[in-house]
């Protein structure tokens, strides 16, 4: 079993707020919201985004990455995902 | 008329594209697909909220600091709301 | 006198101050310190040009975007400006 | 011999030309250089910074968390050490 599985329910829950948080934007700009107020939610959804992603990363690290009992190949394999990953959103 | 109802249609779109994105990473939390998977949309509705943003700030910057018909007050409001995003943004 | 004239004591000290931990990393290096030290170091000496970055963007906001003095050439330079900065930024 | 001893030459080429980059930055606040290109010479060294470290992490992954050589307890050292500065850059 996968930590996305292990995990699921959590993660799916930060999800869902997640969601919520870009309908409430959705709904923002469809009254005419003043820019500032919109501007908050949009960085408030920024950050539970960021928050996922880093919470995922460190799943993946420990269970795709470090876990002991993964094969050499294995092992290879999720720390070239992670490079990827830290590559293309560190740069 | 505030910018945000003037940009309302493109904004709309691209709030609703990141709706999709947000429900795709629920989705596919629900079929336990892979974690390297999951992890690259989770990057790409980051990028998009993080261009979403771009956007709704640049257009503050013109229509609520830099826009010659501006008061003087409604200027001052419109640069100290510029200010706190950009600080919570770039540290 | 530009606000960079006027705040440059205070932008010099902090200058210097990450002149001063990038040399850090570079001791760090030659030394051959643990890895886990240098990325400390490498993460302190970019929030504090990340700090500094936020507050020269501050400071153009001010000056150069939304002071009440500017003429209207003046401001559009500056807001032009800005919004190169903020859009490599936030992308 | 760590991947610090194995990259130093290549990393302290990157760290020199950032210190470059940021004695450029004191020299422009010296000279009270316009605003708009102090932002630019800001950004540069923020940019070469974050590759500065994203290099530092993926050798990081490569050599103290994924490489097959490692003992467990150095696997799991290796990888709190990633996961504390993932902590801190994502969020």
């Amino acid at each position: 079993m996968s930590h996305i599985a292990r995990e699921k329910t959590r993660l799916l829950s930060r999800v869902r707020r997640i969601r919520g948080q870009v309908e409430g934007i959705e709904r923002a700009l469809n009254d005419e919201k003043d820019c500032a107020e919109i501007l908050r939610q949009i960085a408030a959804a920024r950050g539970a985004i960021n928050g996922l992603m880093a919470k995922v990363v460190e799943d993946h690290i420990d269970m795709h990455v470090a876990h002991p009992s993964l094969g050499e190949a294995e092992r290879a394999q999720g720390a070239r995902e992670l490079v990827e990953v830290i590559h293309s959103y560190m740069k």
